[in-house]
């Protein structure tokens, strides 16, 4: 029976988590399939009171569990970056989490920001490399706080943590192929026999150390998936097509700064941060992997209980497709799918006037 | 009498560059002013010929100018990073055009991509700082080309220049203030007397060495300007709201990176990459700025004589900003502004079939 670890965290984090757990106890039931749940008090509040961010003792429970679930960290009474690293970095890190898997699909019945596309154009997937990067927190400042203060910020890489990352997005290609093949490839590249594409996105041109290895992992990589083709845009460029031509993109693979924004542009296209999953991925399964919303706490709506429950609920199935429980995934977006092509209920960012419970009511109503 | 420096460049670049400086002609005649022009013929070609990309020589001639204009460095022949750092970075370095300056305005008569978004919602100024962060080239590799390789790739930031490009964007606030008071504030903001809001765009919960440095500048710098209002947001969150609530920002400061990217979707806000103009600016004065379209040399359509020449004789317009000449400046936005408005002749990437030369005489016939 599979461990759940649940964070509900800070802000909307809670709030959106117990739907995503109704869900889970509700399509649980139906598939006849069971799962211990563990409760984990992390977060500002518990920052705030104790001092803590995340006691070494904690990690150790959590290690234990198959899979976590996070609603989200961040406290406008904490300083930036306490949280983040001390938690949700830091979870992602030691547990090498090193895919941050982020569809970007848009729902029938969800409206898109961008003129003229619709489920057919927006329906691509983000491999964000999750351990590296500028993220890893190394950099120093000299002389802090004089006229002649200078910081610096290092990303670093390696050929292996790349490495691990594009064959995920390359197997993750060809696995699409299967299902919805020929996704962003010209008449000419289907009868060469591709079935898949992989667009790295980076900065070649200017980080020409860090992104040279990504390119020449990349073409080594890509040389054993000859039936899926590699394509490449800078980070600025790629941000322009998937506003312009979101359907050029299958799977992208990127680095972790650069996926931070282009999942948050992907979350804009597929109609909010309310809908928008996510997995921190160990796919070797060498520690539990954690799934999150990408929305974050939102302090602003938190406690009003309008929350958008959709983004935790898809974040769900994310989990249960890692415990190997597709069925009882696919069933959850089924569900979801049904209420958003519905048009109702909606929570605020969608323009209805729903709350957060209406909406995971609706989704466990509606399953089949 | 002001001496311009042109470098046409790569791909598209000699093209547009001949509309911008037939604009160019054409308003001097009007306004009667002279200026003298110093063609250098630099970029790829003059590369794969000689292997030379920017002789000091060559160097020291440039920095005699006035002003410079150019067009786009980038050849497909040539490996990423050769040109573009060897010519574009170089100079924007050496001239320390520390400001990259780059207006997002939807002009009327011109399509954006957002649903609802028009004129009124779209104007704003990104102040891109140009001379530091991931841009400096420092970095390097250890055990290159083996799979135990790792790659570094730094980013510098000083409190000086930091500081200095902040204060260019806050001054910018100020004056635009003037002219179009009150963007992104609230109508009790507007109230307490705000006229203006620079947005510092970072990512200060990660990058928590190099954005605290941002940060702090930053604060201590909105001091000196209390009646602009100084507002927080993170890289990702930006990008949405560009998408989402593109009205609710004035002046953008940004680090080199992350300006990059956040231009280039403003470049498609503001109805493509075929509009978007810029200027790397040295407001001291110690050097020559420089003035070039946003679009880069684009290789697939080259030599086709289709690429738009909007952006690059906007960019003319900034380049006379720059040497003082308001009303020439103000005459060309105003003739762009009618033969966009009047919704022809367009080139391809607008949805037209004209080609570059017809786009650059219509906007020359538009003077009044
Ligand atoms: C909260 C923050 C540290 C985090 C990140 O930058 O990865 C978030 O933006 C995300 O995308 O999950
Ligand atoms: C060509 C490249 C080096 C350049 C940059 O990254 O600054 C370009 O993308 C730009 O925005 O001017």
């Amino acid at each position: 029976m599979p461990t759940i670890g649940v964070i509900g965290g800070d802000g909307v984090g809670p709030e959106v988590v117990r739907e995503g757990l109704a869900v889970l106890a509700d399509v649980a039931e139906r598939e006849g399939f069971r799962y211990d749940l563990v409760p984990f008090d992390l977060g500002g509040e518990r920052y705030l009171k104790t001092g803590e961010v995340l006691p070494d003792k904690v990690v150790d429970d959590l290690r234990r569990c198959d899979a976590l679930f996070l609603g989200a960290v961040g406290h406008p009474g904490v300083a930036p970056g306490i949280l983040e690293k001390g938690i949700l970095l830091r979870l992602r890190f030691e547990f090498h989490q090193y895919v941050n898997l982020r569809p970007v699909r848009l729902y029938p019945g969800v409206e898109t920001p961008i003129k003229g596309k619709g489920p057919e154009e927006i329906d691509m997937v983000v491999v964000r490399e999750n351990n590296e990067d500028l993220y890893v927190g190394a950099g120093g400042f000299t002389r802090k706080g004089t006229a002649e203060e200078v910081a610096i910020q290092t990303s670093i890489n390696t050929r292996a943590g790349v490495e691990r990352c594009l064959r995920y997005a390359f197997d993750l290609a060809r696995s699409r192929g299967r299902e919805r093949p020929y996704r962003g490839l010209s008449e000419e590249e289907r009868g060469r026999g591709l079935v898949g594409q992989v667009t790295l996105v980076a900065k070649t041109n200017v980080l020409t150390f860090a992104h040279d290895l990504w390119m020449r992992a990349f073409t080594e990589t890509a040389r054993d998936y000859p039936e899926i083709k590699s394509d490449y845009q800078h980070v600025d460029a790629c941000c322009m097509r998937m506003v312009v031509s979101p359907e050029r993109f299958d799977v992208i693979a990127t680095t972790n700064m650069f996926g931070d924004i282009i999942t948050d542009l992907g979350a804009v296209l597929q109609g909010g941060m309310g809908l928008a999953a996510s997995g921190n991925l160990n796919p070797a399964r060498t520690a539990p992997s954690m799934f999150e919303p990408v929305h974050g706490s939102a302090p602003d709506i938190a406690g009003k209980g309008i929350a958008n429950p959709i983004a935790a609920i898809l974040s769900v199935a994310m989990l249960l497709d890692h415990l190997e429980l597709p069925r009882a995934s696919e069933r959850i977006r089924r569900a979801v799918a049904r209420v958003l092509a519905a048009g109702a209920p909606k929570t605020p960012d969608l323009g209805g006037r729903a709350n957060t419970a209406d909406v995971g009511q609706a989704v466990r109503n509606a399953f089949e």
